[in-house]
């Protein structure tokens, strides 16, 4: 009888922690926390998908800020450090809408692996790093620590439309 | 009796659909309908290799047009779009040429799941996807669906020997 | 009993020659050997990590130099090809740092999968190849086949605090 009810126990413990467990991470409950929402997901602006899955691996083509509406100009003469950072968190919400509109439910992020964030920048420009920051910082808030990732944060001679800010990245993704 | 001449017929279905099914997916006969052949590979210029599989992914360096006789020049200055969109085309057939050396046939290819396309470009050029088109529609045109890829298409300060298109390319490939 | 001493005699052989075959693959006694030894891996300036792994892939981060004092400048205009060969091979010694720190031991480098050579140059810049084998040429010396890659070496407008080189790779690891 007491071996039956401590079954009992650790069952009812076991039912209400699976789903605390699994509850979190929530990556769009963190959208929501943080006052965010996905923009609708980018059409490809030309003859290729905006994500390629392979075995686990996800690859995202490179991304600007999702709709009509975006920044632009280049890094260092047009668009302040601040600015850039921006659309660089922008760009991440972009990612994220892709990454969503491909998976069903973020949840199913296991781990940011690659982010190659690329500046419109001036020949003199250095501070690279603190525009992706725009990116970076939205990952780790919105996935904790499988958001963090290895990343290059460079400065380009010009890019599609005179966007600021381009972002291309790799999710390891759950393959259920 | 008459069961049994069944399954000779159902066999016999099977063993002409089967190399059929295959037939349908033949990126080199497509070349060939499309009039084009592949260049003889280009060796690499300093210390690395064209290519690299690990797993069932096969990673390729990045690819100029092959060939002694290439296009040089920066994009929006020296070279049109149009101009730049065949270089990128001439580029795509390196790539291919380099995949048709590793793989032996060009039927293993099971899907283009990354191009990066480098433009070298002046800091005000910013229509880099149209230039990169002249890759993507060819790998489209050759591969079909499993040529559609995550892309980015990308203005550099500056390329080797000044060629005004560069490509870098991972494709999965059948491992057998 | 002459059965009996041949095994003896073979497992001997084994005993001997094992360690001996692992011994012929020892990328931190090739490193001895050349005179070089590793730097203190760098903190990422940001928010992000340095490498990142997912199977048996490991991505690193962008690498510049190692340490407090770097190479700064343009190459094409401030700093030689020379010069930047020399801060090429540095970021490779930077990089295999990070390897070390990652995977404890460099013998379980499989293959270097690709090199994403990154130089800081002038728009006429062209000799981006002679530049990035400073990094290749390190890799072949110390992993010997292995180290062999898939490259792409090309110009940036800028890069972050003003170095002339960032280097991103792609490593093929033992797993166990």
């Amino acid at each position: 009888m007491y071996r039956a009810s401590s079954i009992v126990v650790c069952l009812t413990l076991l039912a209400l922690t699976g789903p605390l467990a699994a509850q979190g991470y929530d990556p769009e409950a963190r959208l929501r926390e943080l006052g965010l929402w996905l923009p609708k997901p980018a059409a490809p602006v030309a003859n290729y998908v905006n994500a390629v899955r392979v075995g686990s691996l996800l690859y995202l083509a490179g991304h600007s800020e999702c709709g009509e509406h975006f920044m632009t100009g280049k890094v260092g003469r047009d668009v302040t450090v601040d600015s850039a950072y921006v659309s660089a968190r922008r760009t991440a919400l972009c990612l994220l809408s892709t990454l969503k509109a491909e998976l069903g439910d973020l949840r199913k992020v296991r781990r940011v692996v690659r982010v190659f964030g690329m500046v419109n920048a001036t020949p003199e420009f250095a501070d690279h790093p603190r525009v992706i920051n725009g990116c970076s910082d939205l990952l780790v808030q919105v996935f904790g620590e499988r958001g963090r990732h290895a990343r290059a944060a460079v400065g380009m001679a010009s890019l599609p439309s005179n966007i600021p800010v381009e972002i291309e990245m790799i999710v390891d993704v759950d393959e259920r």
